[in-house]
């Protein structure tokens, strides 16, 4: 807008130059001065800022990136501007995929892939994210205007477009091979993706496009109460998949069918929106830059302030073809795990005893591989406190195999059993 | 500027008029077509939507409030519309108090009072809210601006000072005393108030006004290497003070100093600062609205995804003299309580027995009043795993009084030993 008001100051001069009567220039005197005030009101309105070409961690105001470096001589994080260099999938760009786009946005993400094929209504600015005035914008466009504004040096590819029609699919799954953005990278094109979707078929394409793949993902959901949610990690072969035993959901007492259906006006808050979104992304980055330890399943009940936590292995009969590939893979892959891992070992503390898994590069602590196929001795009933079983109706999904047998994080065991001791204690 | 723009078309008109030499015309109509194309562009721009009178349930796209009413039909939430009389005062306007502003606005939220002294920096852009555009604006102009674009409906208060100045809290008292918006309302002006600073001495100036007003707060901090965070509730008299004791943080295993201390660039991450924020205002919903339980003290340690929880009763050798006083009238009140809570006891379930705190309208677990003021035999040393207490230099705060003990939330230890017993039967 101003370089078009500029010009039409040079052409009022031109006119009045070539005006034969005076007294005409008052008029144009007048003209003049108003596109002289809109021109002012035009350099008020927002400015972009430039692009950077390094993260610096310099001290300045002016750095965006000064209290992100700052993780690494906190001694949080090795090397913080490898962010740089990952591209994050999210599919579902609503009240937690939106959050979660914006946090990488704002953490510097080389790249982010946004799918999403709904279009912004009033009806959602009860969670964070977009603005009234993008109503009846796509998702895809209003997220792209919004985080371009926030940080331009992401590089933001979006695709409108259902993921669970055959059509849909089949460019989510060629956007998710394309190498161009890091060819170097082993796997896929992208280093992670996120579910931030409200329905139980479009999370079975995401997990069919991941055990295709081989690509580790990150499954997040909210309760139709709006006061529970979750985050899951899967890895095909290593954890169990969507499909291997029926989702689990966070008990809020309140309704046990907690995963969204769609077409059904649920409640939902922002505020436990926020915070599954900043789990989702928490360990997005605990993951991809290797600091702390990745949750395998992490629920949130609002009511109580209550987080269980639990993991699952694979299931052996589980139905999907892809994940029992996958799980083949890694029970065949597991001699040359354990030569590495001794050889990291003995290289690391060659007179010490190493724990068992050092080759765990995302401190992701799993089920022990000969567990993996054994007979499923455990009841399947037997979950933590705090989460239940989400059971779809069987004849709408009647592919679902036998629940797979949970397994309790043994850190989080100890973490429990020194709580309840200082409790005792004190 | 759409007025202007349209004013300046019927000045091109009556000049072309007034013209004598036709061949003039072209160049006004090359400007006039200029200032159509401007309008186009201005039209574009974009529009507010409009208050909105009632809180209406009505499941359209259009109705900004039906997820949150929707929480009504679920069975969450007695009587949501509620929320439209509350006042919540929010004193630090950064990468926790924005989210939280911006989550109540979303909320619906009747009334919020901002204050903040600071400006927006591009250094503040790796946390959400804040947008490039509005760098070198104070927070409180940014966040005003932000707020009444998302919803028009919230009556915004913002206090541009610092509470720690003598002028500053003069302001701050008065301002929370206000009564104008709510004139039926008892004690102070505001419902609650959100301590979102990131020094001592900040929240040393909530806690005197706080302890003074008998008002009740919900205190917020993130650590220095970004990855912890907690919040804590205060209730005068009731439960510890800030200067009861030396406050708690979340032990993260990098640095024992995790307050922020103004003046160090300190790491930030909008995870942690985002999940921080949700759960503050989770619980502000929780207390406000009547629904849950709210958490005394509530901590998230990133690193590990643990949550610690526990809760202080108030230091009957507490430094703060307006803390000592709110004490006694909590004990002096004690029979009036035990009366009412007798009574509604007995009007509830005449011939069973009831909870022995059943005066609680907050659903607030607290410490019995008898144990108030009790010698201290526990330990200050014994608190729950992953909190540890945050000890200023001595020199710098040297009237912080002896620790307080640390009790116990019988919940909390119930829940974890069910989790250990499901855990140990699996």
């Amino acid at each position: 807008m101003e370089v078009e008001l500029k010009e039409m100051l040079s052409d009022l001069q031109s006119l009045k130059q070539s005006l034969p009567d005076p007294s005409l220039h008052d008029s144009l005197d007048k003209i003049q001065s108003r596109v002289e005030h809109l021109a002012d009101l035009a350099k008020a309105a927002p400015v972009r800022r430039s692009k950077v070409k390094d993260m610096s961690a310099e001290v300045v105001d002016s750095n965006p990136y000064s209290r992100l470096m700052a993780l690494q001589r906190m001694g949080i994080v090795e090397n913080y501007e490898r962010i740089r260099e990952f591209s994050v999938a999210i599919v579902g760009i609503g009240g937690v995929g939106s959050v979660a786009a914006e946090m990488l946005t704002r953490c510097g993400i080389g790249r982010l892939l946004l799918y999403d094929y709904d279009k912004v209504e009033l009806a959602n600015m009860n969670r964070l994210f977009f603005r009234p005035d993008q109503a009846s914008m796509t998702k895809t466009d209003a997220a792209v205007q919004t985080l371009s504004d926030i940080n331009p040096d992401v590089v933001l590819e979006s695709y409108t477009l259902n993921i669970t029609t055959v059509e849909g699919f089949d460019t989510f799954m060629s956007s998710l091979k394309d190498k161009s953005f890091c060819p170097v990278k082993q796997g896929s094109g992208v280093d992670l993706v996120l579910s931030c979707v409200d329905n139980y078929e479009a999370r079975m394409a995401v997990n069919q496009a991941c055990n295709e793949l081989s690509q580790t993902w990150l499954e997040s959901g909210v309760s139709e109460d709006a006061v529970s949610g979750h985050i899951q990690l899967l890895i095909p072969g290593e954890t169990a998949c969507f499909a291997c035993a029926p989702p689990l959901v966070v008990a809020s007492g309140v309704d046990e069918r907690t995963l969204k259906r769609e077409g059904v006006c649920a409640a939902s808050l922002p505020t436990t929106m926020g915070v599954v979104a900043g789990l989702l992304v928490q360990n997005t980055l605990k993951f991809l830059l290797g600091f702390g330890q990745v949750s395998p399943y992490l629920g949130y009940n609002s009511l109580k302030d209550f987080f269980p936590t639990m993991q699952m292995k694979p299931n052996p009969q589980c139905s999907n073809g892809a994940c029992l590939k996958r799980q083949e893979e890694y029970m065949l892959a597991k001699p040359a795990r354990d030569a590495a891992a001794k050889a990291k070992m003995e290289a690391e503390a060659p007179s010490e005893e190493g724990p068992l898994h050092d080759d765990n590069e995302w401190n992701i602590s799993v089920v022990d591989d000969c567990e993996l196929g054994g007979p499923e001795t455990k009841s399947s009933d037997a979950l933590p406190e705090g989460l239940t079983r989400e059971l779809p109706s069987a004849d709408e999904f009647n592919n679902l195999s036998a629940p797979g047998a949970p397994v309790t994080d043994i850190d989080d065991l100890e973490d429990l059993r020194r709580q309840l001791e200082a409790i005792n204690s004190a």
